[in-house]
């Protein structure tokens, strides 16, 4: 640890106090994280091996921190390589993280990080291309263009509805309106995209109560539809506030104005609460948006295969997650609301709040997800990867001379130096997993690097916390107000809860959580 | 003039003769033109007329300099104003540019200022949309999307042929294969768009020669489809070379190690040419990409509304144009590629740069396009434009504060002040083309403020030309040795004409013009 990270470790702390500090620390901090790396644009995307005006501007395209291998590895075989992922024995368990963390993120880079999926009959090489926007536009809420965004507004000019995204109330509480009906979509939703991996005639009951959305992930599991259900509340609440406040505004300048808001809300979380429990830093980071403005890593955002890659972070899902008193295996839960509609949003955030995620490292992911390990090891070698080293080297890393130094667990080392013959050849998406744990932080170093220059260079250079864009014209006085208030998980849910307060924190972080030197 | 001014005017003399001091002087010169202005992301766009996630994102609507007025004039009429621009007496020629300067113009900007027009059944208000990429991509060549460039290539891999674009041998040069075949669009380029306003069973004749260009309107004059060819012309030289250095390589690297160079070549040819044509300065601008590297302008580019109209230069067009010792008249131009079939690419070439454009301002249009300065001034009202004076002052010059401040031209000041209140009322196409014209310079002040900002903060921000991507890898040795080697249309011209040297400069300064103190 260098004189400088001494430095700002210490200032951090202070800073947590004093604000006036905070404004310095907050972009020093932050430049030194994002300047890790090459800034954009990316020379190279997986449309061809070299430089080219598509490889450049097409945004189809998956861009890439590293070019291409020459060639992929074929051995050891991806079914062998899902051994170090698999758990044998008792998932260990987080010491920091609730299950509120993997929902969010989860839920956050279904947003961005969106891999083409073949659709019947497609070939296996669409995912080298994404279906992203390369924003953080809240598009699980939104739609992911202006044809679905139509379809999921109520567009009434009435008194008491401008602005509104459609919903309906089931148990008292506002939710997003079924997407079926009788097992068919509902013809109002045609433009929407069919939930991924649902087979509507499959699970009937089930189908019935799958949420229109505007994500096609959203509702993959219950934790992730009610993280949107939540923005849907808070979209509408604030319609209604701004309505309200600007009797003279039609449906269409509520609902954007409202939108502004609700995007720069989400960031705010994704920043001070998301990113804040991900860093092993005392230093508590803010959304303050002019770090971005003159920063030269200020550049158009392009979503990277790699990023896709790091941040899947299966093992970090426990075996077992409750829902009302009942446990439930993971695949019980994929398109299934009704445990979410039973137990009501609040209870289900402070539900979710209070049970551990499992830890993010090797030999800890649950039976269910293993075969998607697989998929996303297959997914590096279609896309040819460079291997682990080079990546710890393209982020100014030291590159792993021995296999000791990618993990001190023995049993790791054993099983790469039987699969490997160099720590050189070791793959990008094994070496990620295979690093030891850090302190004070879910994440491993590599990742947690990686995470950070994307994070940050992607999330505050959002248009709506440009310079010229930030103020108080944008957001309205009422919107502005908002964003100048309590923006956690915990207060929007509160201020979106009719039946009042639930007891037990809303939280990321494990209440009883102490930051260790 | 400020101290500032006069040492940069100072410097930029002495940078022309010491390349040294030119690399320092760039920057200085370039920075201080962009900085006149607000800088990317713009706040609004035609979508809305506040701030919304559309008019951040969605670029199918032109971003806006400034909101919109509250109301757009109606009266004076459009038709009426016209009065200002249509000529009375003999045509005003200009003392610098020749027809090259406007041809290249329209050249230019066809690529990326493209409103978009109404079909037969749209409403006039789908011109608040465009249909623009918003960079320098040489569309007009390579066509507007993947599927239009699919369509344009040869794509062989046979030796000789490959990363070639589609071509033809008439009289021994080379030329894009004909749109058009009895009439018909030939089935192979379905994808392209047609002509803009060709109607092929009206003029038989000429549709038969028309081009299969990337752009809708790169047939719409022959000076139009010479800069083109030419573009294809070396597109077809550069891809022969690359493949001969290169015989491992296949017809897809081929050709967009090609595209790449061509794209430079042609940002070259814009600084190093046609704006320091433009510039009223002794100091020539140089393309130094690293300008770029770190500016706060270098935001991702969106072209604005008013620069789509303030690009509207239709009284530089001289009122006849020689083709082959014969004078037309535009109207017989257009769509009219037998005179550059005729004159070949070279003759083209010296022919155009031998005439003499007229003066940019009032009561100088020839008759046949002054529909289209109506059009114009409707245009501005559609997208209700703030008026002249409050361009002046986001553009940090002085707003006019009597009609005398807009022109010393006491027909033009008679003409304002009949027709407009105040000073402050005078609309912005009004305002640009009234003001007095400059010395040194074929643009008036507020239009050339305005051109400066727009070109270099998007010309220079090319991909292309960025940090990590501008090198030789990206273009080849071949491709690389070439962008730093000489490209003036001058010489482009020389090396793809087959026929040898034609006589004469091939330039958009009048070979006799002097700088003048």
């Amino acid at each position: 640890m260098g004189m400088r990270d001494v430095l700002v470790g210490r200032l951090g702390g202070l800073a947590n106090r004093w604000p006036w500090l905070a404004a310095k620390v907050n972009p020093l901090v932050i430049n030194k994280l994002v300047s890790a790396c090459r800034t954009r644009p990316h020379p190279w995307s997986t449309a061809h091996d070299y430089v080219s005006w598509t490889s450049l501007t097409d945004q189809r395209w998956s861009a890439r921190h590293l070019p291409p291998a020459e060639a992929a590895l074929t051995t050891p075989t991806a079914e062998e390589l899902t051994g170090l992922f698999a758990r044998s024995g008792d998932q260990s368990m987080s010491d920091k993280s609730t299950v509120l963390f993997p929902a969010f993120a989860q839920y956050l880079t279904d947003g961005f990080l969106r891999t083409r999926m073949p659709r019947t009959g497609e070939p296996e090489d669409v995912r080298l291309q994404n279906t992203s926007n390369h924003q953080i536009d809240m598009c699980p809420l939104y739609g992911n263009n202006a044809e679905q965004t139509d379809v999921l507004r109520l567009k009434s000019d009435a008194p008491g509805e401008r602005g509104r995204l459609k919903s309906q109330l089931v148990g008292g509480e506002e939710w997003a309106p079924f997407l079926y009906h009788d097992g068919t979509k509902k013809a109002e939703f045609a433009k929407l995209d069919d939930p991924l991996g649902l087979h509507p005639d499959q699970t009937p009951g089930r189908a019935s109560r799958i949420f229109a959305f505007g994500g096609d992930r959203a509702n993959a599991i219950p934790h992730v539809a009610m993280l949107n259900t939540l923005f849907l509340r808070e979209h509408n609440r604030l319609a209604g506030r701004i309505e309200a406040a600007n009797p003279a505004w039609d449906d269409e300048r509520v609902f954007q104005t409202a939108r502004n808001t609700v995007i720069v809300e989400f960031i705010q979380i994704v920043v001070q609460e998301y990113i804040n429990h991900i860093s092993p830093e005392v230093y508590r980071f803010r959304a303050i948006p002019s770090v971005a403005w003159k920063a030269p890593w200020n550049r158009p955002n392009w979503m990277t295969t790699e990023f896709s890659l790091l941040y899947r972070w299966h093992s970090l899902v426990p075996d077992r997650i409750t829902w009302g008193g009942k446990a439930h295996q993971i695949p019980d839960l994929l398109h299934h609301n009704e445990p979410l509609l039973d137990a009501g949003l609040a209870r289900a955030f402070v539900g979710i709040s209070d049970q551990r995620a499992a830890r993010l490292g090797p030999f800890n992911t649950a039976a269910a997800l293993v075969p998607i390990e697989k998929q996303a090891i297959e997914q590096g070698r279609r896309v040819r990867l460079a291997p682990y080293a080079a990546y710890r080297q393209y982020m100014n890393m030291s590159p792993p001379q021995s296999f000791g130094d990618i993990s001190s667990d023995a049993r790791v080392v054993r099983f790469l130096s039987e699969r490997y013959q160099r720590p050189g050849d070791v793959e990008f998406y094994i070496g990620l997993f295979a690093e030891d744990p850090s302190r004070n932080t879910p994440l491993p170093p590599l990742i947690r690097a990686m995470v950070a220059v994307d994070a940050f260079s992607q999330a505050l250079t959002n248009p709506l916390l440009s310079e010229h864009v930030f103020n108080e014209a944008t957001f309205s006085p009422t919107g502005w107000a908002v964003i100048n208030g309590t923006n956690t998980l915990d207060a929007l849910v509160r201020r979106n809860s009719p039946h009042g307060a639930v007891e037990g924190p809303i939280t990321m972080t494990q209440p009883g959580w102490r930051h260790r030197r």
